[in-house]
């Protein structure tokens, strides 16, 4: 289960959102383009969206030289926003409009500037309104650099397709 | 102590460093001083450090509008951010080199582009190399936006006049 | 507020409810006595309700030679069992039902048996249905053996006056 | 992964230590037979260890009626030190003596006086000294009651051969 993942690396920069990769798949999906479209913090970080399924979402980030903090060190803020952002997707994969309500992150190895970064969110467990998700975030190199555990919560009267 | 912040306003805006605020009390402070210059993350995102003491940290983010998600709303990773940079001025005011080892933080209400929000860093308890920061980020109206706790540890051997 | 705790100790002995102690303050709020009363676990283990006011609560616990663990420390589970507690009558002292929907707890120092343990509970943030709050557990030497962090929900149309 | 989980049923009451079950498998683990053995609240808790293997624990308890809280409810103590039982199992699996630093738990859904809980500990990540772990508290009819997620840390220098 926690094994290297199975990136769908074929499906890289086959879309360009904004100059953004979107998986293949992903474009596919038009309620999941256009939340990745709007998504000004993916953009603007060049966070490329690689894969989207139920309760599941990868994603990809370079740690930029603005990513650093006083140490040097890729901030930690980051980090979890890499995590936070695939999270976000796998929860929003189904459907109705969900965010965060907590997350937990603990920093498990440094990262460095130009160090290319992956999260994988998957879901643990989801019944009425909640869920959790787990998210590993990755060096390419395999090195666990954050894990991360989201709770998620679906706004009430809202979804996707009828705007929010 | 959960009450109304009281910020030393009269500091903001004596110093500027790289084109973002840093309070008073803090350019007095060279080491500080010196981390946060070098701090990208802070520099890039025009995150104003305001007060620094032992234990203790305040810092002010207006987001912007590359800092939203896909709803539309101020993407969460950003209000983690903001309150994972407070958290690591408060357990750096020491001296040694401490990063995060782990963070927990709840959303307890959104934030929309051009709010101006604070985050107020202070220590619940330090033992040995391990510290336990509780972080409040509020809007300027008052209201609470969230809730974070981070755990540091001191980095061995390292310590900022020895360079990192 | 994170200084040495100002317990109301004159009241401890003052009423005994099915052996266990109750603070004098707490034994005049029938609807904390009653909940403490029929509290089956705190009244097992003898923890002591020492003082409940407006989103606070203290209680006490002596560590049974039945609490350790195979390492002969007292075992995780009750330190966070005690936090728990105090959490639980600090965040149903404003009536409505509530209950605990997550936590976080770090353990700083370990504990032995016969060691005298006290749980502070403060109330951190509440808005809606939902809280925040915080507890300290200390050795009676005042040594922090653990901190919590407890996220509560008010449960929907219930009411501790109603019934459960 | 987090389908349902096949215990090794066929072990339960093979061994009684004190009167607590033990799995097969686990007692003929010498070590762990002792760890287990000399684990005075899983004992008098009545906590079955059904199985251990590198990285993963699987412990079983019944709701007492001493263990409800005022609500009438499984206090939130109990499951936790369930899951946390379960987590202490499976990150001592490998020999050197490791302790719980920290934990966050998220309760899903009540259980009842009578109701038969299995926890399931599975690692998740492990690196130098520490280790994350994750696990999820189950009604036997397979409803999730609890998530779990434990961080270990080695104890320097202690073995469980040479005595702690």
């Amino acid at each position: 289960m926690y094994g290297s993942p199975v990136f769908s690396h074929g499906s890289r920069g086959k879309q360009d959102i904004m100059g953004t990769d979107i998986g293949a798949v992903v474009a596919g999906n038009s309620r999941i383009s256009t939340l990745y479209e709007r998504d000004r913090t993916c953009q603007s970080l060049g966070i490329a969206l690689e894969e989207v399924s139920a309760g599941r979402a990868v994603m990809r980030m370079t740690v930029a030289d603005t990513m650093v903090n006083g140490h040097g060190m890729a901030h930690g803020g980051f980090l979890f926003l890499l995590a936070d952002a695939a999270f976000s997707y796998a929860c929003n994969s189904y459907g109705p409009v969900t965010v965060a309500q907590a997350a937990q992150v603990t920093f498990l190895s440094p990262a460095a500037v130009g160090d290319e970064l992956v999260a994988e969110a998957d879901e643990r467990t989801r019944s009425g309104r909640t869920g959790i998700y787990d998210v590993t975030v990755r060096h390419t190199s395999g090195r666990v650099v954050a894990e991360f555990r989201g709770h998620s919560v679906i706004l009430a009267g809202k979804s996707h397709s009828g705007g929010e």
